[in-house]
Order: C-alpha cells, then sequence, then structure tokens
C-alpha cells in the first residue's frame, strides 16, 4: 500500500470488502439478484478517489464509497435509476491528472 | 477447480494472464491506453463459456477467448467499433440455465 501522505494514495481496502458484502445483500434483498451483478473489480486506476465503485452499462463512477452508502446506490440508482450524484467522480476528475477530488 | 466434466467447469486459469497481457499490450501499441482499460475481474459467472471477455460501455460478451484472440478483439472491436461475432456469447446465453454453447 501506498502511503495515505502519497500523490496517488492506495484507495485503501478499509471497508472495501464489507461494501461489497452490503452492495451484494442488499442487492440480492430488492430482488435483484438476476439482473445485477455486483462484482469485485481489478484495480480501476482511481486511487485518489478511494474506494470505487463503477456501475455498466450506464458508466456511472461513484468515489470514496463507504459500506453505509450501500444502500442508498441499491435504493436509489440500482431500484430507482437515479444516480446518487453526492457520491459521483466528475466525469473530469477520470484519469485526469489533477482535479478537485472530493475529500 | 471444478473439474471439466462438471456442469458449470471452471472456466480455467490456462491462458487468462497471457489474454489479459495480450490485450493490455495490444490496446496500448494500438494507441488505446488512455480511452480503453484492459481490467481483470472478479468471476463473471460464466464458467461453462470459458475464459471471458466482457466489453463495456457496450455491454459485449465474448466467451472461450484464446490470447491469439486478442488481436481481432483490439482491431476489430477496439479500434473499428465492430463486435467479434465468431467469439460472441449470444444474450440468450448468458445467466440462461442451458443453451447450445459454443465450445
Amino acid at each position: 500500500m501506498r502511503p495515505e501522505g502519497a500523490p496517488r494514495p492506495s484507495c485503501t481496502t478499509d471497508g472495501k470488502s464489507e461494501l461489497h458484502t452490503q452492495l451484494q445483500q442488499l442487492a440480492k434483498a430488492a430482488g435483484l439478484a438476476a439482473a445485477v451483478r455486483i462484482n469485485k473489480s481489478g484495480c480501476l486506476d482511481q486511487c485518489e478517489h478511494g474506494p470505487t465503485v463503477v456501475i455498466y452499462p450506464e458508466a456511472v463512477w461513484y468515489g470514496n464509497v463507504k459500506p453505509e452508502d450501500a444502500v442508498e446506490i441499491v435504493n436509489e440508482h440500482l431500484l430507482g435509476g437515479r444516480p446518487v450524484e453526492r457520491l459521483r467522480i466528475a466525469d473530469t476528475c477520470l484519469n485526469a491528472k489533477s482535479c478537485p477530488h472530493r475529500s
């Protein structure tokens, strides 16, 4: 892991498994098991945005996602079709050399 | 790993790393490094289709992909925008309990 102060700190493994589990359980409970796959990914190269979730096919990226955000992602985005704006990584921040990153 | 004769045999790890490397190198050589991310994934749940590649945002799925297929995927699909039909997993075969799987 790269240290927190690094230019591109590791997106931290804290809570990532819990986030995955939360998304999986909530999606299943919402009846989405056959429609949505909650998958792990390799490195998404968004280190500075912390734990990252990307939803395809709509290509909506979320950054600094906490396990407790899972319920909003499932209810609002997966069920409701409304991306969760407060968690979104702006398109201009994706793969950008610099941008006003949310903390 | 589940055995080859199993109802849902493991998608086999043979050549998967080589496939990933091939895709990565060819995409980079084609000038696509900034436009396309060749990412690893967790299990895509398409075991019976062998090594699987999915391309988003267009959600085109390829099955039984061999390292030597990488050049066609990069040239035809990523550069040319034309999915490689011979490798495609039919939509009706995705997550289907049974289907005439390609071998």
